[in-house]
């Protein structure tokens, strides 16, 4: 029975998202192989079976062989499918996106920043996973603590107001974003740590939790 | 390249959701094949490449051939994927809820409704399926029209606040609701068309949009 079947081509397909100059972007990567050699894609590659542990272990392993990344943050979105997605036959890939600070990509892996509301004309069905990825980031992150994950492990209140400002569109009140964070206990100070980036020294906070946390209403 | 990659095995797995008595329930399946032969278990099967058009529809067929099922709502829910999931092997299983009325199960198909809260020692990954389904559940049912595909597509304004009754898990004042819900302007009564299951008729209703609409806030 298992032995009759068309087996499909099993992918994954990362979508780094990293925060620059106040507004999402996805790195895109030059692919260096046919299908579509050349263009820019999102990164993506075989899940290997005799290799990975899972889809997860999978999409880990080619952001870091491909783009030299390691997330801070990688989550699954959704699966796409069908006969007509891919050149080589019928597949199936696992989308997952992935948040970073962009000053942790790598300079040297033909990575390219691009606004993710403006990422368009990609090849395969990657156009349709973008616009899933920024529906889901428009849905989930002013309610959880995702956008920390756009920031280093170490963090200034300052730095996280500013990634929320990106995601709500709209300035916050400093002090009325402080007592909020405050009360959704996700983030605590570093004793003794202070970041040097600004003309005042700044307590440097990082959060509780390792994963994402999610709230009941939004920042 | 491709020929040398050993292909894991594509499956899907469908969680059959119901509203009865007033709570959630999956109906599980008996198994007619190995593995795991006459164990209760999600809807599942293969992603046919010559015969599925995506895995939504692979989900949809698996769901009308064993199951007799044809819902009212299918909804991606994750994919789950590894070597330990399936002892057939490597395997990665979209999984998907889906939604209709109870009445409209079959009989004949060795179905058995199970509470959502209590289906355990289940085969392969389901109970983690399960887990992550009811998860997701609680998360998004208060917030969009999902627990209207708990009905069937005419529905009274009473059988609808009972559903969202049950996600909430109190109960909910009725003249407010009917305010809450009109202010949503997600249903629309269908011109003279009332309900006889009651001792006096009442106005049937219907969703404004075919797909899922998600709210700001909860009812």
């Amino acid at each position: 029975m298992i032995e009759d079947l068309i087996r499909p081509i099993l992918t994954v397909d990362v979508i780094p998202l990293v925060l620059k100059d106040g507004c999402m972007h996805v790195a895109l990567q030059r692919r260096d192989k046919a299908p579509y050699a050349n263009e820019m894609a999102l990164v993506g590659g075989y899940v290997r079976a005799d290799e990975d542990e899972s889809a997860t272990a999978a999409a880990l392993r080619v952001l870091r062989e491909k783009a030299g990344i390691t997330p801070r943050l990688l989550e699954q979105l959704m699966t796409f499918s069908g006969a007509g997605r891919d050149p080589r036959g019928w597949s199936a890939s696992i989308a997952y996106y992935a948040l970073q600070p962009a000053e942790s990509l790598p300079t040297d892996r033909n990575l390219m920043l691009t606004p993710l509301d403006q990422a368009r004309g990609l090849p395969f069905d990657h156009d349709a996973i973008l616009a899933k990825a920024a529906d889901r980031w428009r849905r989930r992150a002013a309610y959880s603590t995702l956008p920390a994950f756009l920031l280093p492990p170490h963090f200034t209140l300052s730095a996280l107001r500013a990634a929320y400002e990106s995601v709500l569109g709209r300035a916050l009140n400093d002090s009325a974003f402080r007592r909020k964070i405050d009360e959704l206990r996700v983030i605590q100070p570093i004793a003794g740590a202070s970041s040097k980036a600004t003309a005042r020294p700044a307590q440097l906070y990082r959060l509780s939790h390792d994963g994402v946390t999610e709230f009941d209403r939004t920042l």
